[in-house]
C-alpha cells in the first residue's frame, strides 16, 4: 500500500453529491462537493464553487452525482475480538452467555484469534461506513493494532481489564491492580499514535464489578496523566447497581460511586449506562461524562438507556454496537435505525403512547457521527466535513431499492439506508473501500481463515451449542 | 415468461444445502437436498437419497453447497401501496402522519401510481426472501394484482375499506356499506384465483373508527360465504379502545367489541393487535384469530403487542413490515430480527431486567414462515418445504461478512442474516430471483420510472417537507 506518498501529495475533488457535512450548523449542499489534499479536508462547499476553486490542479477528479456523502461513523462501543464467537450465545440468559459461553470463548482466544477477529469485524464495520471504533476492551491489544493498521480505519483500543470480581477463568484471575496499570502503560507507549496516528490507547474497565477502587483511582489517574480515554462499562444491569449499594455503601450504583471519587469526568466513556436514574444523569452532564448506547445489546440484555433524558441534559450520546454474540450485527447503519425506533416505542410503558417525535433522524445521525468523535476526544479532527479536519467520510449510493424514493435525504439515512447502500469508504484520506470493494485487506482469505479459526476456538473452549430443531447430519 | 410449461413438466433437484423445512417435526437436513417438479416440492430429505431417486431423471441439478434453504417467508401486513411515499412521515406526531401526509398521499394517488408502487415494494419484498404478502388494504386493487402477477410472488389483497369516520378525504367519504361490500365483491369475482392461484382476494376492514357495525358484520358474512379472509388493523392505539368503549358500550376496546358481535373468526387477521388485555388475548385464542405482529412500525407509532402471552396462550402471530412510511424497511429479514429483540427488551419495563431467552430464533422463524402461512389460510399449501406442498422457497449464501462464522445456523438465519444474503427466491416453482438478479421484472426500469412518479405524486398531492437541516441548494 502506498498510504504515505498518497497521503502528502495528492488532491482529490469529489464533487455532484448531496454533501451531508454535520458541522456546527449542519450545513448540507444539495449540489455539493469537496476538495482533500493528504488526509485533510481542504474545501467543502456548492458543487460549482469547489470545481472552479480545485479541479484545475486536482489529481484526481471524482463525479459523485446522485450520491450522498456523510462523515465517516463512528462506533463507540465494539468488541473486535469477539467476532469469532458470533452465533455461540443467542437465546441464552446472562449467567450463561458469560460463564458458559464468552468467558470460555475470550479467555482460549489466541493473539492469531485476536488479530482475525479484529480484521473480520473491521471488515462489517468499513462495510457500515465506520472509519473510528472505540474497541471495548480484549485480551491481546498488539493484534488489534496490527489488525487495525492493515484495514486502514481509526481505532481507540483499550485492554479488557479486571483486578478483581467472581468466577473468573484461572488464566484471568491473577491480575493485581499493579499488573493491570504497568501493562496498559506500557501498551499506551508503544501502540500509542502508531499506524501513522490512526491508533490511540485507552485504558480500559471492565466493570465495577471486576474492579477494586484502587483501580478505577489509579486507572482515572493515569489516564489523566497520559491525556487519554477511559472505555468502561457502566450500569448495565441492576445487580450491579444493588452490588455498588452494598459494597460500597452509596445510594444508589455505579455512578453514584464513580462521581463520589472522582472518576466521572470528560475522559470517561460509560458504555451502555441503560440503569441511570435523574439524579446520575444530571451528575454525568455535570462531569461531562460520554455515553455509548449499543440499543441492539441494550433490547437482547439490559434494558432501555434513557437516552433522551441524557440528551436533554446535555451529555454526549454516541451509538456503539456492542460485540457480535450480544448483537449480532455490527453495523452502525442497523444501530441508527434501531436507536431511533427503540427511543421512539420506550415511552408506550409510561405514558401510553409511543412518541415518534423522539430521536428524530437528525439528532441519531449527530449521535453516529460528531457525538461520537466527542466521545473518543478526537473532535479537533474527525466526526464532520470541515475544513482542516481528517478526510474521513463515506459515499452512499442512494439509487437501490432500499432508498428510493428519496423523498427526505437526511431521515433516509436513518430509516432506509443499508449497510449496502455504502458504497465507499474514505479513511485519514485513503479509499479503503472503493465501489464496494475492501482495498485495504483481501477480503475473502480473512473470511475463509476466521472461519476455520472461529471453529477451532469453539472446539478448543469446550463450547457445545444445543441443536434447536430435529437435525439430520 | 415461459411460467406454463416450466410449471407442467420440469423436475429440478437442488442438493448440498442446509434444509430447514418447517415441516411439522422442525427437520433439519444439514447436507439436504429437495426435488420439485413443476410448481410443487416432491421430495425433500438428505442430498444422497434425493440425488439417488432424482437425479437421473432431473432437467436441472443445481448444487447448493454452502447455502441454506428455507420456505418463502410470508409477510402477513403490508400497504404495497405506500411504497412511493416512502419517507414522506418520518418523525412526525400520528395526526400529523395521518392527515398531513397519509391521506394527501393515498387519495392522490392513480392507478398506475399504485402499479408502481406494487412493483417497487415487490422487488424489496422479493430480495428479502418474501414468496407470499397479506395486502393491508388499498385503493387499486387491480393494479396491485398486475403487478403482482408480474412480479411472480403470491399475495392475497384487500381493499382499503370504510364506510364512517372523520376528517376523511373528500373523494373517500362518499361510500356507504353498500358500495363497500359491492366493490369487495366484484373484486373477489375478477381477481380471486387469478395469476395461476397466486392471488387471492380478501376482505377488508381499515380499522373500527371507519367501520360502523353493519359494515362489521356484513363484511364477515362475506368472507365466510366466499370462504376467505378478512384483513384489518386492531387496536392500534389506546384512543381507538376509548373511542370503542364510548360508542359501543363495551368495557373493553376493540377486540371486545369484535367478540361480542361475532367478527372475531379464524378468517380474521387482526394487524398490529398493540393494546389488548389478558381477556381478550384469550378471547383471539378462543376464536382463532391470527395476529400480524409489525415489530418496526409499533415501535414507531403504537406501542408492544403481547407477542410472548399470546403465542403461550396458542394464538398464531406471524410478521409483518407494515407500510414504508412507517417502517421504512420492506424487509421481513430486518423484522424478523427486530421481533426477537423487541420482545426480549420488553419486559425490562416490567421485571427489571430482559428476558435474553424470550422469543428464540426457532419461535420467530415459525412466525415468518408456517404462523404465516396459518395467517393468510394457506398452510395447507405454503408455509414449510413439505411433499406436495407448493415449491416456495429461499436460496441464502451465509458466506459473507455477515453472517460468517456460522457456529448456529438456525439462530443466524434470525440475527445474522441481511436482506443480502438472500441469493435466490423459487415461487410457484418458477426462480424468480437467481443468484440476486430478479428474474421476473426489469428492475432498473422500475426504480427509475417509479422515483419519477413518487416526486409527482408528493407534488400533486401538496405535501411539503421541513428541512431538517441548514441546506444550500
Amino acid at each position: 500500500m502506498a498510504l504515505p506518498s498518497e497521503k502528502i501529495d495528492r488532491l482529490t475533488v469529489l464533487h455532484g453529491a448531496i454533501v451531508v457535512t454535520m458541522d456546527g450548523d449542519r450545513n448540507v449542499y444539495a449540489c455539493g462537493g469537496l476538495a482533500m489534499r493528504g488526509d485533510r479536508i481542504i474545501a467543502v462547499g456548492e458543487d460549482q464553487a469547489i470545481l472552479a476553486d480545485f479541479a484545475s490542479g486536482a489529481d484526481d477528479i471524482v463525479d459523485l452525482s446522485g450520491r450522498l456523502i456523510i462523515p465517516g461513523l463512528i462506533n463507540t462501543h465494539v468488541h473486535t475480538s469477539q467476532q469469532l464467537g458470533r452465533g455461540i450465545a443467542d437465546d441464552v440468559d446472562l449467567l450463561t452467555w458469560l460463564h458458559k459461553r464468552i468467558w470460555p470463548y475470550e479467555s482460549s482466544m489466541t493473539d492469531s484469534d485476536s488479530f482475525l477477529s479484529t480484521l473480520l469485524c473491521g471488515i462489517e464495520l468499513i462495510r457500515s461506513g465506520v472509519t473510528c471504533f472505540a474497541e471495548a476492551g480484549g485480551q491481546h491489544v498488539p493484534a488489534m493494532a496490527r489488525a487495525v493498521e492493515l484495514l486502514g480505519i481509526r481505532a481507540c483500543l483499550t485492554r479488557s481489564t479486571m483486578d478483581s470480581g467472581e468466577g473468573l477463568p484461572s488464566s484471568w484471575a491473577t491480575e493485581t491492580t499493579d499488573s493491570c496499570l504497568t501493562a496498559q502503560e506500557e501498551l499506551y507507549k508503544s501502540l500509542n499514535g502508531s499506524a501513522g496516528g490512526r491508533i490511540r490507547v485507552w485504558f480500559g474497565l471492565r466493570q465495577i464489578m471486576n474492579a477494586t477502587d484502587a483501580l478505577l483511582l489509579r486507572t482515572k489517574e493515569a489516564a489523566d496523566k497520559y491525556n487519554t480515554g477511559i472505555h468502561m462499562h457502566v450500569s448495565e444491569i441492576p445487580y450491579e447497581n444493588e452490588y455498588v449499594i452494598k459494597t460500597r455503601g452509596v445510594e444508589n450504583g455505579t455512578v453514584t460511586h464513580l462521581d463520589r471519587i472522582g472518576v466521572l469526568g470528560e475522559n470517561l466513556l460509560a458504555a451502555h449506562s441503560v440503569w441511570i436514574n435523574e439524579g446520575e444523569v444530571k451528575m454525568m452532564a455535570k462531569s461531562g461524562v460520554k455515553v455509548s448506547h449499543c440499543p441492539a445489546s441494550a433490547m437482547r440484555m439490559l434494558g432501555f438507556c434513557p437516552v433522551q433524558e441524557m440528551l436533554e441534559q446535555g451529555v454526549c450520546v454516541s451509538i456503539g454496537t456492542d460485540g457480535a454474540p450480544s448483537n449480532n450485527r455490527m453495523s452502525m447503519v442497523d444501530e441508527m435505525y434501531l436507536a431511533s425506533l427503540i427511543n421512539k416505542g420506550k415511552l408506550a410503558h409510561t405514558r401510553g403512547t409511543t412518541d415518534p417525535t423522539a430521536l428524530p433522524a437528525e439528532t441519531v445521525l449527530e449521535m453516529a457521527t460528531i457525538n461520537g468523535a466527542k466521545s473518543v476526544l478526537w473532535d479537533n479532527e474527525i466526526g464532520s466535513i470541515e475544513v482542516h479536519k481528517k478526510a474521513d467520510f463515506v459515499v452512499i449510493n442512494p439509487q437501490t431499492w432500499s432508498m428510493v424514493p428519496l423523498h427526505d435525504p437526511i431521515s433516509s439515512l436513518v430509516y432506509s439506508m443499508r449497510s449496502e447502500n455504502i458504497e465507499s469508504v474514505i479513511c485519514d484520506g485513503v479509499w479503503i473501500m472503493r465501489d464496494r470493494k475492501i482495498l485495504t485487506i483481501e477480503e475473502a482469505t480473512i473470511l475463509k481463515t476466521a472461519a476455520q479459526a472461529a471453529q477451532e476456538l469453539i472446539h478448543r473452549a469446550g463450547i457445545q451449542l444445543p441443536e434447536r430443531m430435529k437435525v439430520t447430519k
